[in-house]
């Protein structure tokens, strides 16, 4: 199934369908949409029409197949196939990304990370290089994603060297508008922006 | 300035105005919206409209004084008076928020960090706190404000904990739909998500 024919807000409900679903005991061979929507909380109309746009319709009355919906959204994921990514940064957010395991859930390896020092360490299990070495790693890796954890007076560099290595789209933590060719993605993360819309609507 | 009165998406790209604003040079003490709008590479009339807004109208062919735009944007962020939040689960993530002092432009302190351990240690600056403390300190230091870093398995118990304490407002990094009461609001943060949108728009 092709990620592109997925509209973009059922497609940013399909993990938490994917996480509800693998947390269900295996006695639990059959769910049905208003069960998942009941769970979720989430409206019965969307969640049936979410799962008929992933997996075709339930029976009726019973619902789907656990194990089958779960391989239908996990393919809608790209989870069947792990985009390889690396990370610029290994500061304390960056360090923190490259710990979590969660991504790969969601169709992404964090193979590397990358910071300006000139050596090569460990973190964990993971790798971190000396930025120099980004664009023959990420040839050699096939690496298809770069997450950017600098500062925001090296975000842009590190966007360009990363575009130059072939990266297909940016996931910037970076509080700086980073500009890319065409034909890259560019996914904004502002977590302080976040906080902040909460505090405007705090009583004060 | 109430918050309440400025759209959504408004106050959305005003920590951009006020992050570009408060990087320009001192002697740059007048700017027009034209600009911004070019350094941020934001629509011209979007801009202006947003600016007028929260600090009225410019002067033609001027623009706005630099340091009286930043006050007011300051103003409708909450910046002039600092909302106490804290963070409850001091892992990975949670030890980055913890670390990270770029919320306090943005209105928020978190002022300390709560843990499943049963003795206070200190991270960096900030105190962590066994989790058995925490309404009593909400209360006795005026936290409006709770972060979840914890697992997905004790996310709920967290939150009913600082709804307890009297807090009005949750944001969420568990990867779990939480039930808050009315009146409390709730902003559900999920960094796998964005890494799962983007992996869907990669080719393959």
């Amino acid at each position: 199934m092709n990620g592109y024919s997925i509209p973009k807000a059922t497609l940013g409900r399909l993990p938490r369908y994917l996480q509800y679903l693998r947390g269900l005991p295996e006695t639990h061979r059959m769910i049905s949409a208003t069960a998942i929507a009941k769970a979720l909380s989430l409206g019965d109309v969307q969640v049936r029409k979410d799962l008929a746009t992933v997996s075709g319709a339930g029976k009726p009355r019973i619902g789907y197949e656990t194990d089958k919906l779960i391989t239908d959204i996990e393919s809608c994921l790209g989870c069947e196939r792990l985009t390889n990514a690396v990370l610029v940064g290994a500061g304390k957010l960056g360090s923190a990304l490259l710990d979590y395991d969660g991504f790969e859930d969601f169709g992404v390896k964090i193979v590397a990370g990358f910071d300006c020092n000139k050596t090569a360490r460990k973190k964990g299990t993971k790798d971190i290089l000396p930025i120099r070495e980004i664009g023959g790693y990420c040839r050699e890796h096939d690496v298809k994603l770069g997450i950017i954890t600098v500062g925001m007076g090296s975000a842009q560099e590190v966007c360009d060297k990363l575009v130059e290595s072939g990266i297909e789209a940016i996931w910037n933590f970076a509080p700086v508008a980073l500009k890319v060719p065409n034909g890259v993605r560019l996914k904004q993360e502002n977590l302080a922006l976040s906080l902040a819309y909460l505090n405007n609507q705090i009583s004060k």
